[in-house]
């Protein structure tokens, strides 16, 4: 195999990238992005060697424990629940959150083998087992998978006598009702508030 | 910058790469994709490093003359200018051409400071005086730039003898009328041919 056919091949690891696609990048860098190539090649060898994850909220770190985790200056009494490292970030961006995270790199699903043990909730039920967290904001999907997996940590939270919550679910800002899905909308109805 | 945000940074080299779809990328390498991810660094680094153009056809190539150039078994009569090296790629895998082939790596746009010696026409010109050579197939894009290229080259192929030709325009196949664009209906029906 060609050293072309060969980057071509390799480029199909990324999510999304197709042959098509794969053949488009890879010619794309060999003619006009040779230096932006050698630059991508350096960072993808030293993240997949050197980040791992934090040893706290299993988030990926290049250090043992990552900065958010060593930060003096957030709320040790909340603790946020997200199935991935997008969603802590998407949570950070968007909101004033300033308390802790725990990234369970995933969502139960016995069927592919994902149980307790894979989303690190042993380690969960110790953070919760030290003391200092209130409450466990759950923030998983709102899928079966994540509504599950949800319910399993809101058990694990009242075992340790933390306060297990879920963001509001609702018509999403901007958004037009007749555009909704069903779902939303019913449970959007169910669950109105009285104006003020 | 973490070494994560230098990935995703990196990233956006690749087209059609922007900030989101980068940051998905760099978490999947990192969460499932670690040994693909440590393969595409390799793969990228020794591409950039290695692969240089063919000195006959200007074609990305690891060695001086790539193996299509270097083949004793194909057609020195003619030859097939095409704008990139992916063009190149789909007419050698959707037709059953053996002759040579010329990659200009773009088309005339003086505006884009991309002259004559830009496409290496010195080079084709050079090719054609060697006396080989019959047919100039000039398959450039049918745009506003890749017909005045054609127009270029075609005269250049005069000034040596060699006849110029171009892949013939009309209905693609399997195509239908109704969803034609209006240039190329118009076009086909110019060109239309007698039913035997």
């Amino acid at each position: 195999m060609s050293l072309l056919e060969q980057l071509i091949d390799a480029l199909r690891v990324l999510p999304g990238v197709g042959q098509k696609s794969a053949q488009r990048m890879a010619y794309h860098v060999l003619g006009r992005g040779r230096e932006g190539g050698a630059r991508l090649a350096t960072a993808l060898a030293e993240a997949v060697e050197k980040i791992g994850h934090c040893a706290r909220c299993r988030d990926f770190s290049e250090t043992p424990v990552c900065p958010t985790c060593a930060s003096a200056s957030r709320d040790a009494q909340t603790l946020c629940a997200v199935e991935t490292p997008a969603d802590r970030l998407a949570i950070e961006q968007a909101t004033g959150y300033r308390g802790f995270y725990f990234v369970l790199q995933g969502r139960l699903s016995p069927l592919d083998g994902i149980g307790p043990r894979e989303l690190g909730l042993d380690l969960l039920a110790a953070r919760l087992a030290e003391g200092e967290v209130r409450e466990l904001i759950i923030a998983t999907n709102p899928t079966v998978e994540g509504e599950a997996t949800a319910h399993y940590l809101a058990q694990i939270a009242r075992q340790h006598g933390v306060r297990p919550s879920r963001p509001a679910h609702g018509l999403p800002l901007g958004g037009e009702l007749e555009f909704v899905d069903r779902g939303t909308l019913s449970h959007a109805f169910g669950s109105r508030s009285e104006v003020e």
